[in-house]
């Protein structure tokens, strides 16, 4: 992370390529346990209006997601869900269900049915496994749903089944595309899991150079915001923070033209036509209404799921890419203390830490929770009560206007 | 461009994204019939070792890129096609096959047989469009293959049957890794084509920042590479070109790790899964023999095609990508003579002028095919008979030692 002295502390890999964890945890963080995070959430959820039967599973998205050290997606998104829930934007009871008429024996067409993003993503998903096996690839894709969390999540339902795991879903406009001066993509992840016997393989990537959460961090401690991250009003780059987040947008993976932005949007592109124009959502790319509770209208995310089944193919799949991963782990290092990494590896990492220590939040997220489950009448657990906190750190600059 | 003050001839959109076409042709070019220049291809080709059935596919193939305006995969390739044939690493004769026990109704595996990279991608992604139209979706991998040329020739297929065609490959490392200081991946492109009425969405890109021979032009004009695009043998970004070719690499996509060049390293990990694990290749990323004719052994590239039916799914998949196309197209754009562009759109332009203009050539390019010729005893064609020519200028560095 050179040129960000940032300070952090959940062990060497959680010096992570690309999450916002290091800036989130620089300050100071409560440990909380994990079943108490996940009922608190679940229900604030349900008092918000989820049914009961769906709120534990969008709670286990959400922990996971800080489980895997990345807070941007974790239990600080509760509180917009919850907000999106008592504006009537998500229909909290809402079951997806299958398009008729677009079935084929290795596809399917799920409407979502403007339920909780998580509820229609494991449907989904689990059609998606059931092709695989059946056919060798299934793809499923997704329309009317909303924000399914970290992409990851979905991948890895698959790479638990033997099966490589693809998700992908659109998202509200926070990229400038290259030579452009308007937010006309979201981030747009692209997220990719295979099993390799003890170990695993796990991409999960905004097509974006940095989350928003990067930027934010950056403008409150009034820092200048590295080259390639965003763009101002006119679509230059620029190192104002404030003018990124109020009116530019982040860069595409690739940063500006000369250093092939315009791969980042052309990925971000690809993940559009894969979720939205496949699916006929109602919206695509700069259409896509705001990731927001004023918003005034269901956000009609689209959503893509791909499984292929490795034991289709040649023999052994699983040791090779075990195998190969090793060898990337031992390239010879730039610096001694950065070994060479793996997708995936730094969220292992922190998943494992919080299988020992539980899950450790920022105390401005944990306060925000507090003061959400006290609005809504939920009981406040220990680790909640007695911390000091401020506002949220790490809310999605697009989620606040 | 910025930064790059540079001149060319084939008119506005050929300012192309990402491509080596404003370097390469910002010398003095020729024109040449396209018929002519794939029957002289073509018959190198066969003199080569080449068979007589194989050598027009491979010849369309390289003329294709050239009319693309992608010259470093055009008939500049051709050279090193023959010298491979020549020493007997390529089996110009052989013929892919479906391995046995290996095939579902959506997958397949190729076995390439070391037949000309060409052969074997069209064998495979007519098996995959066969599957796709039957299933839905189809992936068809390919074990035992050599370099396939761009990899939207094969998409294309798929896109001109109505499909979305997608196509990756590894290749013989070239980029250096997040961290590393070790060249440990190739190019390792992905390709996302698709059919939108009238107009189509084609994504082909490396997973690198640039293709070497955008450092090569550097070095020649003694010019400072610009940040992002290369490594010095310490695996530090550096504006030293011939430190990069002869001792570094070139950056993933997203450059340094500051800027997110983990993500371009984790894209390029998942094409060598796709392509190399799962279709059991005897080498795998650091592995993989250079792209060399001294290289002693068959180079075993991995191929994975995939093609997605969107008639199964939401109907008007065409016209809806083509309005979010021209929506695209139509943003706001930073600079008034640079309008946004969508992928695809340099190299259609490109393509459309070839086809009144006839293939341009840069000289050192038409020179060096002009002496291949020669060598192997084919008639050279008027249009390369009297031009004055050096080296030639785009051979992949990465072919010459």
């Amino acid at each position: 992370m050179a040129g960000l002295a940032l300070s952090f502390g959940i062990g060497k890999l959680s010096r992570r390529q690309g999450s916002s964890t290091a800036e989130v945890l620089s300050g100071e963080t409560i440990t909380i346990n994990e079943a108490t995070l996940r009922r608190v959430v679940a229900t604030c959820l349900v008092k918000a209006g989820a049914d009961v039967a769906h709120a534990p599973l969008v709670a286990d998205v959400l922990v996971a997601a800080d489980r895997r050290g990345i807070p941007s997606h974790g239990v600080n998104r509760c509180e917009i869900y919850c907000a999106e829930l008592e504006a009537g934007l998500i229909d909290g009871k809402a079951v997806p269900k299958m398009m008729a008429g677009c079935d084929g024996p290795g596809t399917g067409l799920v409407d979502g049915q403007n339920a909780l993003g998580a509820v229609v993503s494991r449907f989904a998903m689990l059609k998606c496994i059931e092709k695989a096996k059946a056919n060798g690839i299934g793809l499923v894709a997704v329309c009317h749903s909303n924000h399914f969390g970290i992409a990851a999540y979905w991948a890895l339902m698959a790479q638990r089944e033997g099966l490589i795991g693809m998700s992908f879903t659109n998202t509200s406009p926070f990229m400038v595309p290259t030579r452009s001066s308007k937010r006309a993509a979201g981030t747009n992840p692209i997220c990719f899991c295979c099993p390799a016997g003890k170990d695993s393989f796990e991409l999960d990537m905004a097509t974006t150079t940095v989350p928003v959460g990067k930027v934010e961090v950056l403008h409150r401690k009034r820092q200048a915001v590295p080259p390639g991250w965003g763009v101002d009003r006119t679509g230059r780059g620029t190192s104002d923070a404030e003018e990124i987040l109020m009116h530019g947008g982040i860069a595409p993976v690739g940063g500006e033209e000369q250093s092939a932005g315009y791969k980042g949007y052309g990925l971000a592109m690809m993940v559009e036509v894969l979720c939205a124009v496949l699916s006929g959502t109602s919206t695509v790319g700069p259409s896509v209404l705001p990731f927001t509770a004023t918003r005034g209208a269901p956000v009609d995310y689209g959503h893509c799921f791909i499984c292929i089944d490795p034991a289709r193919f040649a023999p052994g799949f699983e040791l090779r890419l075990a195998r190969y991963m090793s060898t990337m782990r031992s390239l010879p290092a730039t610096s001694p203390g950065s070994p060479v990494l793996v997708p995936g590896d730094p969220e292992k990492a922190s998943w494992e830490k919080s299988e020992t220590d539980g899950v450790r939040l920022h105390v401005n997220i944990a306060g925000s929770l507090r003061r959400l489950a006290e609005r809504l009448g939920v009981e406040v657990p220990a680790e909640l009560r007695n911390i000091k906190s401020g506002v949220a750190v790490d809310a999605p600059f697009a989620s606040k206007h």
